[in-house]
């Protein structure tokens, strides 16, 4: 038996294949290495218990062919669908962009597993599911859910089919709402953008914004620790979890401050204006995770301690690029 | 300038047509004809304000090349979505329907609308959004969104699709959520299909399921009421409304009987089991309309009433036909 990961060569699928393996899984996993890049995945690479592919799967054919033969040497038990797409002002300016990444990807996955008789789905949704709702606290159940992106609104799109799917073929579905998620190998982010900015020009950061906006952070290492405790703890068929610290997040102005301690010390931060970082981004955002404390988990770092820790690690992964 | 019409030949479009034509409204209308039918605008298509073009909205090409031709020659003001899959059975079985006639007409919509920069939307949307919450009285922010029929899936994914391009590019959107909407002329549904089914075999109706279901119904001489209603006195940019009668519904028994009362009296009825009617079919159903009730409407017709005007106008189309 194996387990089947989607966007495997991306920054949260990568962390989660080193944790399957590690525990003694056998790992597949396809990437169409649009975002993601095999560097991601070196050290798996090397695992005699993990292959990859490179296939697209927004092409069904091409997916429905690999698939195939991956569930006839080594039967798929469940699949972890994480490709998307994740450049979310990319989605915006283009709305194809998100209509393919983020929703066909779901789409024909769900399609394979209908055509493979695989029941099991766990599936990285987001918090952008519950677009701008200002300082009320979102849980699980909250509503109305009109996402600000394209990216938001095909994430929901997506956890509709997957709710559909329920219905008819699928056995068991898990449906992770992230929030912003930290660490490495990191390939966007205000963190590496942050980070970035500083190597070009070490003197000065220029900050979309005014610094004011907040959001809550988790560290990949706790994301993926909540996800397989998740997919181990649960006995809801339909099983819907914010995913996040147990706190009110830190504001913009928090990490340019940790990026410029870490990476050019005493180089100044120039703000922009207004609350939003971009059209579609989310302002400030508050999340209760409550269900998943009930549940019995809790992060090992909070907002604050997984930017510092991802701060650092990404001032290292640029410097040694 | 025109009022723009999707789906027109479909049941719903062809109704408000003939009301925005009364108006003095100038409308232009698309429809592929697939499930829609050039009898249902008959009316209109005599009227000298009224255009029809055959178009296929998910060939967005086509649709470009259409919509491009009408808004160059009469200027399109506001746009009416009503283009849909309406045969959600048929989406279960295959998503891809509700994917291309759901779904992709609404992204090629808003597409073209931010091409030709057109602001104003109203969607016709679907109680199906809401998935099934069991008695529960289901209001505009009431969540979790977790559709059971691909259908109720791909409305959900245009509501997201329209949320978010009014952070980018839509000025104003209706998003209307329809119940169960009655009337002539009937193409679908548990009156058509008991009158029909009776016509053919006029000494017993078999119903599926035990009867028990119930749904609240509106006729749509009170939906295209209440959408140009709300069309007219909502202040909010993004107007979600739940659209219904304001009673708790009646049962699959009491439309059966009323169809057989019209259609073929004396007939036996008899019930199958269970409490839905196929896979993907809300069992029950309670909406809130106190919101579109806050701004000012009401239904001239509760459930029953509707259900037993349709089931005259049913009885009669089907006995012309």
């Amino acid at each position: 038996m194996s387990i089947f990961v989607t966007g495997v060569a991306g920054f949260v699928a990568a962390n989660l294949v080193e944790r399957l393996l590690a525990r003694g899984d056998r790992v597949v996993g396809f990437d169409n290495l649009c975002r993601g890049s095999m560097g991601n995945i070196a050290t798996a690479l090397r695992h005699p218990s993990f292959s990859f592919e490179k296939v697209d799967l927004a092409d069904l054919a091409a997916y429905r062919r690999g698939l195939s033969h991956v569930h006839a040497s080594s039967p798929v038990s469940e699949v972890w669908h994480l490709a998307a797409n994740s450049d979310i002002p990319a989605g915006i300016a283009d709305a194809n962009i998100d209509l393919r990444d983020t929703l066909m990807t779901t789409f024909n996955t769900v399609e394979l597993m209908k055509e493979l008789k695989i029941g099991k789905l766990a599936f990285a949704s987001s918090s952008a599911v519950y677009g701008d709702h200002g300082d009320r606290l979102l849980a699980e159940d909250s509503g109305p859910l009109f996402p600000i992106s394209n990216y938001g609104a095909m994430k929901l799109a997506s956890e509709g089919v997957i709710s559909a799917a329920l219905e008819s073929h699928l056995e068991r579905a898990y449906i992770f709402r992230f929030p912003n998620v930290i660490g490495v190998p990191a390939t966007h982010g205000a963190i590496y953008d942050f980070v970035h900015k500083l190597r070009a020009s070490p003197k000065r950061l220029d900050v979309l914004g005014d610094g004011s906006q907040r959001k809550s952070y988790l560290h990949v290492d706790d994301l993926v620790d909540a996800m397989l405790f998740i997919r181990a703890n649960t006995a809801e068929r339909l099983a819907c979890f914010n995913v996040g610290a147990a706190d009110e997040g830190v504001t913009v102005r928090f990490i340019a401050e940790q990026a410029v301690a870490a990476a050019s010390p005493g180089a100044s931060i120039q703000y922009g204006r207004g609350n939003k970082g971009w059209v579609g981004d989310v302002p400030k955002f508050a999340y209760s995770v409550a269900k998943l404390k009930a549940l019995g988990w809790r992060p090992r770092l909070d907002s604050a301690q997984a930017v510092r820790k991802a701060v650092k690690q990404i001032a290292a992964q640029v410097s040694h690029a």
